[in-house]
């Protein structure tokens, strides 16, 4: 079922969207129009990886995937994908990102129609503020999605507090980061913390928690899950670290080398910076000297060159394996059913080893 | 009671705040800096009209103001107030606004965090980022707020339609008002459409409904509830548009004309437009020629005389009587509670009347 769910998922948005047009149309063709981005930008969403161990969690905590309650659980899975459009649409406004997944971010589709149209003032400020609002819509709607989804109450009281818990761990996540690359703060256990609130728990162990708690799971094999999701979460992004500088663009549809040129301060970076000020100087300040500015190909495989010099490379490779094996040594002993402990093992493999 | 209401609004922000903190603090000191930042923000806030509108709206649908919800109702009402800090960050945001309630904004206060510690990069491109990010967060709360409010669980599902509505509204009304505003659009239409949407369905109509809804009303008052709501609703936006243009600095905390040099579209300007493009093209002309741009005290004094003269201040000040009027018919036969029906009727006068 786990492999079956991104459609579903899929479905479950598309009726969702479907429910908002009585609310939507009233307001007016501008309203829909923006409405109509934000959908055609969560469908075309990528691998909804959270929903997936959303799913995981509850079939790991004996949620029955034929059982009378699948399709409502799919639908609070997919609520997950909505949060994730505000983090996605707003992460691109901050970081000035103009493309996503190969195409136009929701913002820059916004001032291209500003521009297409001829209206006055900047463009770029019209895409801030009409995927501002956007993203906003986004954050509502997975509430509501969500509080609807029609799970009996209890199982949704239950979820509650991981809801919350999530969203606010990944706004402090983010909050983190930019003060981070603000401030310059390039040390390591900085990072290892926006790693853990940014992405690991928002993206694996919080979703395991919420999918157990609907499950109505015992603590033992919560803290089992939330062990392993915060794991993986960080081996995941620290792939997604080696990925955002080694990545084949036409594979992640992102640019060559863009965490270099945007100077993102992640776990590999900071590893390379520490190893280079205390054994090679010369290379750490050539590094800091590629970061955050437009590079040529060249100067891409330069900074490639002194990331696995400085043994930055290796050592995460190291960790992610590490993580990994830890994570799996939690999951064996544990006490759900073969099944879901079987989809685990293969999710962790593939978010660790995958190259998008 | 409703009288009372704004202090147990506050104290409600303050204690759903402290819920918070076990979750902030482990995320460390920065986020903790960004709450605190919000806290003040939503605790400062202004006039709590909207949970002072569901208050009324539930009590006028028989909750009892001493009864054993009391307090989980007031819960509910405060939540409102953190919806309406996303909207006032982000719009911020969205306007470029330095000030609010004669106090920096949100955004503004962060990039002075930034210069002050003399990081690196654009304080306003910081400011911007921390504030999207605050108001999401204001946004997310404001839903954990709502669904932990205690009420019963029946009661809260009733009223998760209206809570739905009233984002979704709000956000349409905003989307609008900058479509509006880019391709100039100054039709009185699209003004009177912004209004009912962004304001008066946001403001007063769903905060009724949601209190109506909450204490289990019946159709027929609702209906009564939403007729008055969506009138004074947009009276109260049309008083917001006078005072943007006459109102006294030192009283509504915005600088003088301030609606004028934001080149806001509002009904005041689109009727004074319209009138003059009939009767007085020069005046109209010269109208437009003070609007989105730095003013001269002279030169906000000049607009407000050809806003007078092009008689749109008289009937916008006609209109707001006429809806009000048009409001308190509704009210009068409707079948409600003495008490709660003359606390409306004062509310009424009180949102029309007001100056600031």
């Amino acid at each position: 079922m786990a492999r079956d769910l991104p459609p579903l998922v899929t479905s479950a948005l598309q009726a969702f969207f479907a429910s908002r047009r009585p609310l939507v149309e009233p307001i007016g063709p501008a309203y829909a129009t923006a409405v109509a981005r934000l959908e055609a930008f969560v469908l075309d969403g990528g691998k909804r990886v959270r929903p997936m161990f959303a799913w995981l969690g509850w079939a790991a905590a004996g949620g029955d995937p034929s059982g009378p309650d699948a399709e409502q659980m799919v639908t609070a899975c997919a609520a997950l994908e909505l949060v994730q459009a505000c983090a996605l649409i707003h992460d691109d406004i901050i970081d000035n990102s103009a493309t996503r997944r190969g195409r136009p971010t929701v913002h820059v589709g916004f001032a291209a129609d500003h521009a297409d149209n001829g209206w006055s003032g900047s463009p770029d400020r019209f895409g801030m503020a009409a995927g501002i609002i956007t993203g906003d819509l986004a954050l509502a709607w997975a509430d509501d999605m969500f509080s609807g989804c029609g799970l009996p109450g209890p199982a949704v009281e239950r979820a509650r507090p991981v809801w919350a818990a999530m969203r606010t761990e990944v706004l402090g996540g983010q909050l983190l980061d930019i003060v981070a690359e603000a401030s310059g703060d390039g040390r390591r256990g900085t990072a290892e913390l926006i790693n853990r609130f940014k992405t690991a728990a928002y993206t694996v162990e919080r979703p395991l928690h919420l999918g157990a708690a609907i499950a109505g799971a015992e603590a033992p094999l919560i803290d089992d899950l939330r062990g392993f999701g915060a794991a993986i979460g960080v081996a995941f992004q620290l792939r997604d670290d080696l990925l955002g500088v080694f990545g084949d663009p036409g594979v992640t549809g992102k640019p060559s080398g863009d965490d270099l040129i945007e100077g993102k301060r992640t776990e590999l970076l900071a590893r390379a910076l520490d190893h280079g000020d205390q054994h090679d100087p010369a290379a750490a300040g050539r590094l800091r000297a590629l970061l955050g500015r437009e590079l040529t190909t060249g100067e891409v495989d330069e900074a490639r060159g002194i990331l696995h010099q400085l043994g930055a490379v290796r050592a995460i490779e190291e960790r992610i394996a590490s993580l990994t094996d830890q994570a799996l040594a939690i999951l064996e002993p544990s006490s759900m059913a073969a099944g879901p402990k079987r989809q685990l093992q293969e999710m962790a493999l593939s978010v660790t080893r995958r190259d998008h």
